[in-house]
């Protein structure tokens, strides 16, 4: 089905480069480093002068980032005979875990790890290759392969380009909150009533009057039948529970996927294979190819230097948001701090533009009131540790040690009143039963131990704070916190505790149970505004056809999910984003086929 | 431009037949009857056989209706030598006030009131008319004439079928609330910020999720540039005051038309004449022609007996909505009172129905709380008498003489709490004072003295309940209410009013300066749903285009005005029917001379 032609000059060129030698002391060694989530175990095999095997013997990595990694670069070790290889962009952490274990046992083993690498794939620098598709998917996410799934099932020829050595971008590590409204799953969940109004009623709410009205619409009458469709076809694993309630919903929508988005994600990029559709990863689309006006191809760069020049019926822009691309970004998204996957740069934005598209809300993006910064200008959440010290008394102040707010309210009003502080953010004051709650609870976002013990230790000194002391006023100086103030904030909440009443800030009843102990240890922690998905678009019309400057559909070119999140307006609500990628990956392929004259096959 | 053949059989046959004879003592005699909204007094001369002139003399009827009717009748008496003449369907009163002084007129002249009417109009029974248009519009409302001024502006044939004597419709009488949203008016006025965004939001919060999502888009979307269009195309008088505040709305968007409707709806009219387009009064489309599935004409009938077959390329139902019609009401709106135009019979839902066309929302229409039944089943609005009892010490109670709401309430929550009671209405209940102001207010809506006396003197025995007594008990006698808990009720009323606050149902303090007299006489007057607006709708897609069983567009077929209410959800907020006729015309107009290639015209 799939139609490549090597261009003759480049034909079967292949050069593999003799290596130098290595040398060892046979045997098997293990050793182990630290991972996302924990240790990462290798044990390596060598002959006198060769790494026979790697194995991956423990690991508790992300599913699909990490686990990639983990069953990849073993046979990629093996094959350069040196841990001198790139590591899967994606999973920079795992890969270098894997790379330090099996530095580990090459030096067991008396073997020089700083060994180069032995050339392994054949080389393709200068090759171009040319490819006739029906569609070409840019972008291996939720919204690329549900619409790559449906393409091909309806007969169409289809490939999808996925610049990173790993697919999935933000839909392989996202929270796995799916907003299912409309649906059957919804229907037996016990919320039958929940027509396509209510959901452009809650978005415009939630969005503040800045949604894209075309694709709100659309998405409204469409996520129904697209999400019946997603799970009918990818039967992902949801947990198993009642439909949650959400402030920003009239009715309850919210559900689950089982270990977040990861697992299900495999499922459909599996359906993808399935269905032999090659996804082409480590290869990045540069740009689109315009003849006459009409998007007829695109170009692509593989990562081992070949040159692809796709031609197609329709391209698919599937490419997520740009909040790793600081170059895209506006205030207030500019200064905050982001924890999105390193793959959302904006490329399909930029290459849409390239071709005369136009950009609308690339100003916003979903921002919370609680990262802390990991590494510069890079959060990490904490907002499971945040719930677990509401649930005791942990308090939130600014840095003149003053409480501003019901630790409990809306993300969104936390967020405004974070906005109103000089140094931009706000501390979490917590005792040690408090903060070993919060620990467990930034544990299940992958903070581990070893990053809590460095981020003590620098104690307030740089980025992220983590400041500690014996007493309040020692620990407000190491977070540069009013010691004085902090004291009577905090003699004012156990008398609020003590009262049964927030009367000041209304923090409920429930969640001011515990007052802050008069012994110390007292941790306090910074708190960032962070985010990880952006609101940027192109425009389309109701047929995902991206539109140019004058509002005329670009003929060839659609896109789908978060580069059309001007669905959600300034910002989305939870699940939202997950249901758009399904459906707009559903509807764009379904334009496409019927632009093909395909779609009543 | 226009082209008509008369069918041979039927060519030039008119028939005059020759009457009885008449006698009169000649000079000018004058008389007065009770019209519509005061005394309309007339002048008729006579020879000794003849009446050779009637002139209204002084009228004070409503501008479109009754004017039109004074206009317009004594010509035709003159012509018919009689009074026994069909009056103008649309303004039957100010029609039989101009009749009785006519009569008055030919007794005091010695003549016969009674004699019959001479034959006049050519008598075309039988014949049938054929012409070929490139638009058939069918009703002569805002929507109707919006899109009849745009089409023929565009270089279209078009003509325009209204089957009343009189022009408009609702559109003719209505109260001239216009709700301006997204306009330069509304800019100019101090609104500069209010998004198509906020408009769906709105009207999805006030149509309960009933909203039809296609046409409130579109809506949204062309609100503005259409209202701008209209404004600046018919300059039509506001009454000069800032934009008022609603209840139902984020931004301030509300406008009142000066004089109401009518004298807006007459330039608009006045335009389409200009344009030379040709309005077939009394011509009542019957049927759509359809052939090979497409709607290719209308045929209509002549109150004369003239059968009309236009054929044409693309037809707009405009004719209004169904409220007349009791056999197309559904519950709740079939045991509400009607107060709308005679005209509503929702002639257009049933021919496009007849031709496939799907509908909607039908058992929805715009209720008040606050109808008084003049006549069986039909509805005055009394809310302009309500707003001055609040003012004073009126009071809403119902037949077991308790209050039970807020009277300042709004008329969604008033309505709910009267449909709950048995007898499926509230009342009002007033001192001396408040009657008198009461009585005011709903002159305004015209509702006469003489009215009120006739309705006085039935003292509660048949609707509408107009009780009085010289005490409580005795008027609440009259009434059907409980008369002891009447005076506790009011007892109660008037202790909160010296304590300053309504700690029972929160009227706000400021319509509670006034207690209820201790003297008699007083006054209970029932409150009754009533509605003129409904909202059951053909369902079209964003081009306007009617959509038949299976969701596909009926080639040929257009739909605007309240014919497509299904935009506002089960109900409509306050001016918004006059801005979505305006725009609905406008866009269908667009669609179908796109349709007919005319557009860039
Ligand atoms: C940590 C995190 C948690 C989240 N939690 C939730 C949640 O619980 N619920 C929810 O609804 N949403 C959540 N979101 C948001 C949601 O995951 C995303 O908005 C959605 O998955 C985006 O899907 P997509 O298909 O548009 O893009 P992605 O899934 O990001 O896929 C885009 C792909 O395109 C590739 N690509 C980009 N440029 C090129 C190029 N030039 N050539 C080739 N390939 C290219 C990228 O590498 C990437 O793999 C979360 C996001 C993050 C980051
Ligand atoms: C008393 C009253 C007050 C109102 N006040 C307001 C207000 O303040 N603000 C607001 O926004 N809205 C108001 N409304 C509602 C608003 O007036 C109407 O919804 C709107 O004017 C309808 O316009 P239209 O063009 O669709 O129909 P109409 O104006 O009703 O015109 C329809 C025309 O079609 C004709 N017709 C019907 N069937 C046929 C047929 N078979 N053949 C030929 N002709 C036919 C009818 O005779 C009629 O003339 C009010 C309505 C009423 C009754």
């Amino acid at each position: 089905m799939r139609n490549f032609r090597l261009t003759a000059a480049a034909a079967l060129l292949t050069a593999l480069i003799a290596g130098p030698s290595w040398s060892y002391t046979p045997g098997t060694y293990e050793a182990s480093a630290q991972g996302m989530k924990g240790p990462v175990k290798v044990a390596v095999t060598f002959s006198k002068d060769a790494v026979t095997s790697v194995k991956v013997t423990e690991e508790k990595e992300t599913a699909g980032i990490g686990t990639t990694a983990a069953a990849e670069l073993p046979r990629q070790i093996v094959e350069a005979q040196s841990t001198k290889i790139d590591g899967l962009s994606g999973a920079t952490v795992t890969s270098k875990a894997i790379f330090a274990a099996v530095e580990d046992c090459i030096r067991q083993a008396k073997g020089d790890p700083n060994q180069p690498a032995r050339s392994t794939a054949p080389k393709h620098a200068g090759k171009t290759i040319e490819a006739a598709e029906d569609v070409v998917i840019i972008g291996s996410g939720f919204s690329g392969l549900a619409a790559a799934v449906n393409a091909a099932e309806h007969g169409a020829r289809v490939t999808v380009l996925e610049k990173m050595s790993v697919t999935g971008g933000a839909s392989a590590i996202c929270g796995g909150q799916w907003a299912i409204m409309g649906t059957k799953l919804q229907k037996k969940k016990g919320v039958p009533y929940d027509p396509p109004q209510a959901l452009v009623y809650d978005l415009i709410g939630n969005g503040h009057l800045k949604n894209d009205l075309t694709t709100l619409t659309m998405f409204a009458e469409n996520s129904p039948r697209a999400a019946d469709w997603a799970i009918n076809r990818f039967k992902p694993e949801f947990i198993d529970q009642k439909l949650q309630y959400r402030a920003e919903f009239q009715f309850d929508r919210s559900l689950y996927l089982k270990g977040g988005c990861g697992p299900a994600y495999r499922k459909v990029e599996k359906a993808v294979r399935d269905l032999g559709i090659k996804i082409h990863t480590d290869t990045k689309a540069e740009r689109l190819i315009v003849k006459d006006g009409r998007i007829v191809g695109v170009e692509a760069h593989k990562k081992d230097g070949t040159k692809y020049i796709f031609s197609s019926k329709a391209v698919l822009l599937a490419t997520g948001g740009y909040g790793a691309n600081k170059a895209m970004l506006i205030e207030p998204l500019k200064s905050a701090l982001y924890y999105g996957p390193a793959s959302a740069t904006g490329d399909g934005h930029r290459m849409a533009q390239a071709v005369g598209a136009k950009l609308e809300l690339m100003e916003f993006g979903k921002r919370y009131p609680n990262g802390v910064e990991a590494a510069p200008g890079v959060a990490k959440s904490i907002i499971q540790g945040n719930y677990r010290a509401w649930l005791q008394s942990g308090i939130l102040v600014n840095n003149e040690g003053r409480r501003l707010i019901n630790e409990k309210a809306s993300n969104h009003d936390i967020l405004t009143v974070l906005e109103k502080q000089k140094d931009g953010m706000l501390y979490l004051v917590m005792d040690q039963a408090t903060w070993n709650g919060f620990r467990d609870g930034v544990h299940t976002l992958g903070i581990t131990d070893e990053d809590l013990e460095k981020w003590l230790a620098e104690n307030g000194r740089k980025a992220p704070i983590f400041a500690h002391g014996s007493t309040l006023a020692e620990a407000a100086a190491a977070a540069g916190i009013d010691g004085g103030t902090l004291e009577k904030t905090v003699a004012r909440y156990n008398e609020l505790v003590k009262l049964g009443k927030d009367e000041d800030f209304g923090r409920p009843a429930a969640f001011m149970k515990a007052a802050i102990s008069s012994e110390g240890p007292y941790y306090i922690v910074e708190q960032k505004p962070r985010f990880a998905t952006t609101m940027g678009s192109v425009i389309v019309d109701e047929n995902l056809q991206v539109l140019n400057q004058e509002g005329k559909p670009i003929p060839g070119l659609y896109a789908a999910g978060e580069i059309v999140n001007a669905v959600h307006g300034d910002d989305s609500s939870p699940g939202m984003n997950v249901a758009w990628g399904f459906t707009s990956g559903k509807v764009a392929s379904e334009s496409i086929l019927k632009a093909l004259g395909q779609l009543e096959k």
